[in-house]
């Protein structure tokens, strides 16, 4: 109990943090910007910091925790694996229509494209998150894949979802760098003007959220237990048939195991099946 | 075997990366930049990007993974501990040399502090380190916390460590930026001059060592085995007196573990610490 009311915490602790970015995000195009638009100006430009913060940063943290969400652990690891697959796919489609209004922008204004390093890594992170996509849609939510090839991708796509998080978050603070250094003028970025000092807290509040969304990712004692069956796909959230047993007698099986942990105790773990599952879920 | 070459063939790709991004970092302000000096002109600044990328990378990264090596598995851990501190201790130094350049800098070119995010977000990674030197320095190294506050501590301490690498990263992701925008003006950045080529390089062998340095760090199957007894302070590497036997009858004692374990697994190992420290072993 004392575990679930920290997680809470935690939680709502990271998702106003979250909106907030998305929030000051939206102020800043909003209010100290020109606004939004889609007409190769400025406006256009805008939609780029609001969608990679909305969607490459504000949902794809959502995504990574979805499953250490306590009051999901009764519905079927399926339905978890889709809303983790469909939030990423928003998250994907907000990203690359962002790249389409920086791209589009600067096509408009004659700017070259892909000089930065902020435009480096930042398009680097966008097509491995594609591909990130599609190796867990194919991987873990269709159900063709062997258990061993299962296995031996799990700690490569937790390791990568999470290195790529930390790289979607350095690419945002390069970017607000850019962009502050870009249009700061009279007032200069150095004379700390309101919209310098806005820009530069909206940059920790996505440090805090990125800071926020680690911690609870890494907590072993928030991991969603174990699957009594990895092969059941049950359609929904199922109060009865779930019950404390099903985990605690469950098998080493481990090749369907919760998609957010953060490295592969699978060897482990594996051997010590019994009281690792009972030791998960006394901290409940 | 397999993993222990596993784990040799990522070293030995973490640490040329890592000293190219030192070298990188040298050519840069040798060759593409006025050098080196300490007179408050940009040669005084240009102290800055190499000391904070030989101390606050380079050499923290390497301090993070000190535990990891299999050949130090046979020293005491008080002296593996002395080793992971005394790296910090020379990054905090390097780094603190590196804002006192950047000061200097700016102060002796009537140059504002402390305007942009890079400034924000580094100063308080350095302040943050200096307060996890301290942390570490009391509650780890010398012997009087007690094994409580120790189990409490690690687990922060671990996730704090990593996520104060990762700021850093971003940090020097976003210096690359700030610097480029305002020294690069004929030719532009943005008409590709190989100088900005360079550093742009620079920045993504920075990340691609942040990369490698998570990876090895995070690898269950390379964590430095539990010690027989954590109070024992042997002040050497003793290949005799520490047997496997040792290791496999070790008690569930865990308040004095790797300082470079990703998460806290502490509760759950520690019901299974026979079964677990073999487990460990055996990837040997």
């Amino acid at each position: 109990m004392e575990s679930y009311r920290g997680f809470l915490a935690l939680l709502v602790s990271a998702l106003p943090v979250g909106f907030l970015s998305v929030l000051f995000t939206l102020i800043w195009v909003l209010h100290y910007r020109e606004g939004l638009g889609w007409d190769g100006s400025s406006l256009e430009f805008n939609w780029h910091p609001v969608l990679a913060v909305t969607g490459f940063i504000f949902i794809q943290g959502i995504a990574i925790i979805v499953y250490r969400l306590p009051w999901t652990w009764k519905c079927s690891k399926f339905l978890m694996k889709s809303i983790h697959a469909g939030l990423n796919g928003v998250a994907t489609i907000l990203a690359v229509i962002a790249l389409v209004a920086v791209f589009d922008f600067h096509n408009a204004q004659s700017i070259p494209n892909m000089y930065s390093l902020h435009s480096w890594v930042g398009l680097a992170a966008v097509i491995c998150y594609v591909l990130q996509l599609f190796t867990g849609f194919f991987i873990f939510l269709l159900p063709w894949a062997p258990p061993s090839l299962r296995e031996f991708i799990m700690p490569i796509h937790v390791y990568f979802g999470l290195f790529l998080f930390g790289t979607t978050i350095a690419t945002a603070l390069m970017g607000v760098t850019e962009k502050l250094i870009f249009v700061l003028k009279d007032p200069a970025y150095h004379s700390f003007p309101p919209e310098g000092v806005f820009v530069n807290t909206l940059g920790l509040l996505i440090l805090l959220f990125g800071a926020l969304i680690f911690w609870i990712v890494s907590r072993p004692q928030w991991k969603r237990p174990k699957e009594p069956d990895s092969t059941l796909l049950k359609s929904n959230c199922d109060t009865t048939e779930r019950m404390e047993g099903d985990v605690a007698i469950s098998s080493g099986n481990n090749t369907d195991r919760s998609d957010s942990e953060l490295n592969n105790e699978g060897a482990t773990r594996k051997r010590n099946s019994g009281l690792d599952d009972v030791g998960q879920r006394s901290t409940m």
